[in-house]
């Protein structure tokens, strides 16, 4: 199991796709862009910041704990910091499994979780 | 809602991915990838064949029906036919929409509904 998180202040680059086996048969992946209306109010952008150590131990956790319902080959998280203007990525997953159904589960799964438990806050910056 | 269908007997090349609108604020992409075993036996690859009208056709109505549900911004299939060595891609999506539950829920359907509904075979190649 390959593992990969990263917080920037830069544009995210998704890292080149390479296969870890031969077994893989799918690689799931997912950008979360800012979008230019939050709750309806049009924004230029969002802020992210995060407790860096704490959220990366967080998000060990639960690639861990998913692993052993959804087990996958490789996973790449990348999560923005700082201002993030509309209609740039603040958050890339992609998941590397045998089967698709541990890929897409797995990345709808980590979302949930991220928001809900990971140290990690936004706020808008109005347009 | 802008709906993009290609078969392709080269290797899948994703197009560029041009955000749609500033409302997209979710993209998930899935690739299909050939295994070294299929049922348990080594192969060197599949060979992929589709009646293409049909399939087309058909996959046009499921991305219409699925839109409903889960509606979408736009959307991307490649799927690769001929042989489809080891480690390389057979079926390419990608779903942009404004937010994260109908794009990766969406792909998921998609898969399904594609290997239950529409005209396209596959066979393995011994290794």
């Amino acid at each position: 199991m390959k593992l990969h998180i990263e917080f920037t202040r830069q544009p995210v680059v998704p890292p080149v796709a390479v296969l870890a086996s031969k077994e893989i048969g799918a690689q799931a992946e997912f950008s979360g862009i800012v979008r230019e209306l939050e709750n309806g109010r049009g924004i230029s952008g969002l802020f992210y910041e995060a407790h860096e150590p704490m959220a990366r131990k967080e998000l060990e956790k639960i690639f861990t704990g998913i692993s052993s319902a959804h087990p996958f080959e490789a996973a790449w998280l990348i999560h923005r910091l700082g201002f993030v203007p509309v209609g740039e990525v603040s958050l890339f997953i992609r998941v590397q499994s045998q089967h698709r159904q541990a890929a897409l589960q797995m990345i709808a799964t980590l979302i949930d979780r991220l928001k809900a438990d990971v140290p990690v806050w936004k706020s808008a910056a109005r347009s």
